[in-house]
């Protein structure tokens, strides 16, 4: 069992700018041709799970970009629209329930996507890798990646690479 | 004319606890016995320049690290300790005239360190570049690095150095 985080944030540590920006993510578009590892990331992975708010912003997308099944964690969604029923299943309760629910029908190394829930798992110290590719540009303010958290959690960086001189991503591995 | 900074932060982007806590650096001793590329750091530049809390800081320590001159910025602190009269030197004013001042003494390649000093020049976008080491670790919380901005800095990555597969430090050049 493992819960993986693959993501974006700017160099100040921002996911999206304050009103949900996130036009910064194309300031350098050349990137966009590039593979930075998403393919082989979502290759070793055999599910998502988002909360409501990232599910709303990737349901709302033209194209949908999963290959794998998308959970989502809600206690407030009552359903999932209908063109995405195949592809995105809904869940609810703790952190505990959710996995035990996942893991339990198999999928066992997840994705976990989305700003709130990415924090919930850190909080439980339930994050076991995450790789995150650095825009290296400073918003000033934003909807940060990491929050309080209850006690201190070491990672160890195990890979880093850049993309056209400008992007870099680090590979982060829970030291435990 | 360059302005440099060459600093540790947090995964999570803090350069000291919520009570000044530094003991996180230290998360992994052996790298305080690697090259981690200060040496080369200093030789290029020709002064330091740090607030008042940094100064107080480095000044209580048992030795004094630097090897170039330092100047301390500071509107409300009237002398330096006797001891340190040859090596440190008080700078007031704005940042125009304190960079003025050091300029026209031929320091013309600073280190600006401190968070405060840091803070207030990106917000007048007058740092150059920023070597920035993370030690991957997750405080929850403490003294951030970035702040509030009148406007989005772009810089690009330049150098990714990973030391003991546990630390990444990148080197992040502005974009002008």
């Amino acid at each position: 069992m493992k819960n993986s985080v693959f993501i974006a944030t700017s160099l100040d540590g921002f996911i999206a700018g304050k009103n949900d920006e996130l036009d910064w993510l194309s300031t350098f578009p050349e990137i966009d041709h590039i593979d930075t590892g998403f393919n082989e990331f979502t290759s070793r992975i055999d599910a998502l799970l988002m909360g409501r708010n990232t599910f709303e912003v990737v349901a709302g997308f033209e194209e949908w970009f999963y290959k794998k099944p998308v959970f989502v964690w809600s206690n407030s969604l009552t359903e999932i629209p209908e063109k995405l029923q195949d592809k995105a299943f809904l869940v609810k309760g703790s952190i505990p329930e959710v996995l035990a629910e996942i893991n339990g029908r198999s999928f066992k190394n997840l994705y976990i996507d989305g700003g709130k829930t990415i924090q919930s798992f850190l909080r439980e110290d339930l994050i076991d890798e995450m790789i995150i590719t650095t825009i290296p540009v400073l918003l000033g303010s934003g909807i940060p990646m990491f929050g309080e958290l209850p006690k201190r959690l070491v990672f160890e960086c195990v890979k880093s690479t850049r993309f056209l001189d400008k992007v870099v991503q680090n590979h982060f591995v829970r030291k435990r």
